[in-house]
């Protein structure tokens, strides 16, 4: 920082738009990332620590903002700044760009803030053309190497730059130019292909730009660079990118920086290679330098998964010298960045470059291992360790795996590439992979390999398989990060996309046909293969106890059954916040007795049937207070509007007014008479407590009876009547009347006293608001954020995906409220409503039940309003606790 | 006030329950109503400026609201209060109650702070016993008036304070004991019968009680004053009174004073009377003593209009003395109280009693005048005398009245007791009115003369005809606080209950018949009478042009055609607020071509149909623009969900199909498609805009097309395009590009410039919350609270009628919310947003475009939260701009 300082002041009134990096001389430095992007800033951090970096420089992420804002123009001094850097760089590496004596070639690749592997473009080998091909040929003496620079140059920047790209299902016009000249020569590798053949190829691929085109392919250097500078910048608006922002939240007005750095090469020879590897393993999390690299190849040869690399350790023999370097980089670097890293590094002529390094993607479990051992080495503190986890990723563990005692019927077994267990319906293509997981299909995407195209159909599938690639092909990484089951490289199997099948040791396997995939294995099983819950490893304790020892808010969950309820304090849910009544009025004969309720013509016949419901409503709750023993159980009178008890269908209304001994037409007429415009703000909640106070003085009779009667078997029940929909102080005061009053009453006909609380959900906006006159009678709120959402941003849940989808994708919305807490609109709803509530009755309880409090953004928000609880369904307790526990470090 | 305050200080730590009036030595004064009740404060008021009134004591609200806290409980020390105040009064008026020597006898009465005529329970002749009247015969020897004092006594005791009622449909007992009697001597008329008669009636009537209610009737005075004083209280929760309170949006806590007075008799012979008057005439205004009064008879035989009354005049003539002390009061009155007054007199024994003073209610007709009169006369000021007129009754100056040329089949003629044009069909019972006006009929109650018991009738009706009573009558004074039309008396019409019909001249006429009313002459026709626009007298002009001075809010109208906007204009509106445009959709051919759009497969299929459309909304706009000519044009771009367009029945989904060309099926599936579980809460306002911007783009260049054509005949438009539903900043600014460029597209094409502005609808609580942030890019913000209630309520009101007015009555709400904006609620919603709006930029014009425009006390809510401008429905522009310059006052 204090360089970059120091150059800013030197040119006072100079914007700077481009940061040097290379031996010696570092402009930017490792925390500027927003500036320089990830790529950008980590190049001047190993620059500035001595690591060997090919030189270059970058230009910062404000060019792509003011690109954007100015209708794709650059500053306008950016010119002279990129020249001048160019020159320092030339000076670095001992080259000259475009002098055919000593030529100097560069590659131009995106940065954002955060990793977007894949999503947006590179160009690389820039700075050729015929004529410095000559000289670059006389100076390293590899015809063969040059042309193959050369004609990969022209292909990628024939496609990127001047958008060559195949026409409908016209497959890529360079790769059949290249099928051509192997049948001519009647050779099946690339790597047959001799000097003369790639020289020809450059010269038909040109011809193929001109064609396509109309332009000729650009000779002079500085036109190349920048035609790759625009493509990149121009690349962060591209399809690809945008849906992977909208799927990681990433804003979409970041901006990429461009980085353009001296070119190395792995392919120059059998004393060059090129690598990708973790320091420590990625899915396993365990203590050993892992990766994979290739001899004489390019980078992108790893990553495309072409051809099968080799593990790390062998580079010990092929490559003795640039192995011992590499091994005292990665630790020089784990020790640096304190955090597994993910490094790229290229030999050239036996000479090690490290092209790249970036804290390493990682399976759950690996996150939680290498957590929990780096605090082990002292490297880095139990706040440090709780604060990396990345919570939504624990979902990963938390839910089942195939049941080890279950039959496999195992087809084939690929790589081990991302952990976890998957069942579905098999589909060979992305879009279709959408389309039927819209429908609401479970499928698994079966690809040779994925590309970046494929990320929407890899969003939408269970899990994903692919034929070629490795641990760090595509498919593999892109897995990994969406905490995706995949298993990759799978040779056994034989896709035949033509055919949509896939035959795997004389199977034949057809679209729609279930398959399921074990990540943590590779095995590919036939059809499904039944699950068991998920057994948690002693680092996710380990973690979870210093999370807790740190976190301030509590958690609890949502739960409307003993079952759930046990589960949930497995995970360590420490209350209910939300026990739903209405579910219990579904369940076998009670269905009946609400019927007979609702079509009853006074309150004496409600009374009548809401007696029969009465015990089977106190039996429900005395099961949860025993699962819940000494922990306190908000329950939630009613709360949806009457006619959902109803059928609505023809033949089951008959059926139910034979059951019920009515006519048909009565039961329709209810039908009718209940229906409404807009359930969703009709009839229910405490506004049916109001008009049919029977309903919920019933429930409230069960709730303490129930108490008192697990009172008698020494089970604490600590109920908390949480009166649902309340928007005005009136609705609450006259119902909290009813419940203290029934209280009393259970209190003195079981001869006994028990503990309750009586509170109410905010999750009308006008409740937050006179939140204070509430919370004057009101024990406890309780925020109903999915209702609040809905009338806070006047959106129907049920409704919204003809829109909301859209919103998110255009960036209307930054994401999907239902599913993060909106914070700067429904959040202040949130915000207020405490206050107010808090001010009003200092010892105000407050919690939030919605989905949100299930979500890790979300719980941080919720600590920062210093609310007392979330509560959650139960699988996502842990992830709340985590959650809670990096609020209170942040 | 210093009085009352130095009462207290001699009494620390005793709360003072009871304040004495009368001659000399009064507690209270004329602003303690909150205390002491409307009737309570003014019987202080009067005594302190020397006018003679029987004395009393009050008995405070306070003490009703203790006695609805406290389980119907008295404060302990009530009744030494009242025993004290009790002497005091004794030594006043010269007499002792319970003393058979020097009998006193007292009224009991209740007194709210408003008036509820005939809502709550009086008392009279209280303090009566066979002993005392046989003293009070021997006193007054008056031995007639003595018994028919004690009947009335029992009378209304045993029905009022025992609870003595008829049953079913049994005549009232007490009643049929009089016909009896009267059957008995063969005489017609109550005054008829003689002393025996009357003493042999109150035995009878003791019987009745006895037989009724199993209690001896009882002869001690003080239990007969704790008893009056009881009933007093129990009747403010009374039905009546609750449904009064609810009509008159009167807060039910408030509670009622008692009054116990000394009792005078205006039927104590012919040297007695009893009247009301008021101090200008109530109908028209005119400055002229204007009342009515029966000689020997007691006040209810005024008001109840059994006897018919002499015009006040005749007393002149009749009671020389008293009618000299009278008009000597009137006028003291009229200048101390600076009002119209309506008053209570009783002459007894030529001695003249004041019983009451209030403010008179009057027609708006006579309040305007009335208003600007006392300014004239150097009364009031002009600013009192807007302050004066309540805005809500100006509604019944600005409808219709009945054409005068339309031909009158006129059937017979009655009292013009509270004027306006009305034509409904005839019903004969109160429920009957309230039942046909809730399935949408105009009804007109007729009744031989209406009770208390038919004030949701009355409210119901259209108009009302009375067989009887004079314009003091129940039916007269209420209609004319209804605004509602009322001919009364009209002694030429037979009702016969049992057959459902009456008779006038020989017409014969139904239930269900249409009649017509014509309250200003009295005249009652057979059928509807065609009607006529209000034709405004120079008081309203002179009135509202003080009202404009005053004001600080502008006030614009609501309105979708030429017509509308005209009217409005007319009545004073500044401009449209809110045009809606999708009511233009729906007109003659162009639903076909909306539904086209509909139907159509993709966005070009979309455009075309809509290229239909862009010459019919241009067209419209441009009616709009000449009538508005100069003044701005909220134009409001589509609203409504698509499904609004589209039939549901299936009959009407062939025709279209038929139409369209197109198959049912395909009609039914986009019906299907389109359907919402909550519409409200749907693809709707901007969401279809930015889904469909075709649609809105459309609309923008009909409206700014439009703006450019009328420029060129000299019409100034100033659109203001205003974008519906938005609740982030994002769907405004997209759309808000939009607007630019189509306006800027079509500046160019039209060679032209024109000004606009575009802004927005705050409907969505979330918009209130982020005003700040679509201010910067919105140049003005229109609440439209219609919405804003629904979701800050969490309301929908196409469904609340199933609790709404539950929610009412029940006081869980003070006012329906649709009709007056929640101040407490979404009113902090509104502030919110406007403040923040304001915040972000300064020149943001900010109004409100919800029915609550039209409302006064959300009028008045709008200037103190400083908004520009309110925009209401036409008619409700007057009433509008009053509210704003009251707020201006206040």
């Amino acid at each position: 920082m204090a360089k970059a300082r120091k150059t800013a002041a030197r040119n006072p009134g100079r914007k700077k738009y481009v940061y040097f990096f290379g031996e010696g001389k570092v402009q930017g430095t490792g925390d500027m990332k927003n500036l320089l992007g990830g790529k950008g800033a980590n190049l001047a951090e190993m620059s500035s620590i001595g690591i060997p970096v090919p030189a270059g420089f970058t230009i910062t992420t404000e060019v792509c903002t003011h690109y954007y804002n100015h209708n794709k123009q650059y500053p306008a001094d950016l010119e002279r700044q990129v020249l001048d850097n160019l020159k320092s760089v030339e000076k670095t590496m001992g080259g000259k760009f475009g002098d055919p004596q000593n030529p100097l070639l560069l590659s131009v690749r995106s940065g954002a803030r955060v990793s977007m592997p894949g999503m947006m473009e590179t160009v690389l080998n820039l700075g050729l053309n015929d004529e410095i091909a000559r000289g670059l040929i006389e100076k390293s003496g590899n015809e063969r190497f040059v042309y193959d620079a050369y004609r990969r140059f022209i292909q990628t920047y024939g496609d990127v730059v001047m958008g060559v790209q195949p026409r409908g299902k016209e497959i890529d016009p360079f790769e059949a130019a290249i099928e051509k000249i192997k049948e001519k020569r009647g050779v099946h590798l690339d790597t047959e292909l001799t000097a003369d053949d790639l020289q020809e190829l450059v010269a038909d691929f040109k011809k193929i730009v001109k064609k396509r085109t109309g332009k000729t392919f650009p000779d002079d250097p500085t036109e190349q660079l920048w035609g790759g500078i625009g493509a990149v910048f121009d690349s962060w608006n591209g399809q690809r990118a945008i849906i992977y922002r909208n799927i990681h939240n990433i804003p979409h007005d970041w901006g990429t920086a461009v980085n353009v750095q001296s070119m190395v090469y792995g392919n120059m020879g059998d004393d060059c290679a090129t690598g990708v590897a973790f320091t420590r393993n990625p899915s396993t999390g365990e203590k050993k330098f892992y990766g994979e690299y290739l001899i004489n190849a390019q980078g992108e040869d790893v990553v495309a998964g072409v051809r099968t690399p080799e593990p790390v350790a062998k580079m010990a023999r092929q490559l003795p010298e640039a192995y011992t370097t590499l091994e005292g980089i990665y630790k020089k670097l784990e020790k640096h960045y304190r955090d597994m890293q993910d490094i790229e590094f290229t030999v050239q002529e036996g000479r090690l470059w490290m092209l790249q390094t970036r804290t390493g993607k990682r399976t759950t479990q690996a996150a939680l291992k290498i957590a929990v051992d780096m605090v082990k080495e002292r490297l880095i503190t139990k706040k440090e360790a709780v604060a990396r986890i990345d919570p939504a990723q624990l979902d990963q563990l938390l839910h089942p795996t195939f049941d080890p005692k279950a039959e496999r019927n195992v087809l084939s077994r690929g790589l081990p590439a991302s952990p976890g267990a998957a069942s579905g319906r098999v589909v060979f293509h992305a879009d279709e992979a959408e389309a039927w997981a819209a429908k609401g299909e479970d499928v698994i995407l079966v690809r040779l390999e994925t590309s970046p195209e494929d990320i929407g159909g890899m969003h939408a599938a269970r899990g994903i398989l692919t034929a070629r690639g490795g641990q760090t092909s595509h498919a593999a990484v892109v897995a990994r990060g969406m905490g995706k089951c995949c298993v990759a490289g799978c040779g056994g199997i034989a896709i035949d996309y033509g055919k949509d099948l896939f035959s795997a040791d004389g199977t034949v396997v057809k679209a729609g046909d279930w398959i399921s995939l074990d990540g943590s294995t590779g095995e590919v099983m036939l059809g499904k293969v039944s699950t068991r819950q998920p057994k948690l490893s002693g680092n996710f304790a380990t973690l979870m106890r210093w999370a807790d020892s740190i976190r301030k808010l509590n958690v609890r969950t949502n739960a409307d059954t003993p079952h759930d309820a046990e589960t949930a304090r497995k995970f360590g849910a420490e209350g209910i916040g939300l026990c739903r009544t209405e579910h219990m009025f579904f369940e076998g004969d009670r269905i009946l007795a609400v019927r007979e309720m609702i079509l009853a013509q006074d309150e004496a016949g409600r009374r009548r049937a809401l007696k029969k419901l009465l015990p089977m409503q106190r039996d429900d709750f005395e099961g949860i207070f025993k699962a819940m023993n000494g922990l306190p159980v908000t329950i939630r009178l009613l709360d949806p509007p009457l006619h959902e008890f109803l059928p609505h269908e023809r033949d089951q209304q008959k059926e139910m007014a034979e059951q019920m001994g009515v006519s048909l037409k009565q039961v329709q007429a209810k039908v009718t008479a209940l229906h409404e415009f807009n359930p969703m703000l009709g009839h229910r909640g405490c506004r049916l407590g109001i008009t049919f106070p029977e309903i919920y003085e019933m429930q409230v009779r069960a709730i303490f009876e129930a108490a008192a009667n697990v009172l008698k078997k020494r089970v604490k029940a600590i109920p908390e009547v949480m009166i649902p929909l309340v928007g005005t102080v009136k609705e609450f005061t006259l119902l909290r009347e009813m419940v203290s009053r029934v209280a009393a009453e259970v209190m003195a006909e079981k001869k006994t006293r028990f503990d309750y609380l009586a509170g109410t959900m905010i999750e009308i906006p006008r409740a937050a608001l006179v939140a204070h006159q509430i919370a004057e009678s009101a024990e406890f709120f309780s925020f109903g954020t999915n209702d609040l959402t809905q009338m806070a941003f006047g959106f129907s849940r049920d409704d919204a995906g003809k829109f909301l989808p859209d919103y998110v994708d255009r960036g209307i919305l930054e994401i999907d409220p239902f599913q993060s807490l909106d914070q700067e609109g429904v959040g202040q709803l949130v915000q207020i409503g405490a206050k107010r509530g808090r001010n009003a009755r200092k010892t105000l309880k407050v919690g939030i039940c919605g989905e949100h409090g299930g979500d890790p953004e979300s719980v941080k928000f919720c600590h920062r309003t210093g609310l007392d609880y979330v509560s959650c369904s139960p699988f996502r307790v842990p992830i709340a606790r985590l959650a809670a526990a990096q609020a209170a470090i942040e």
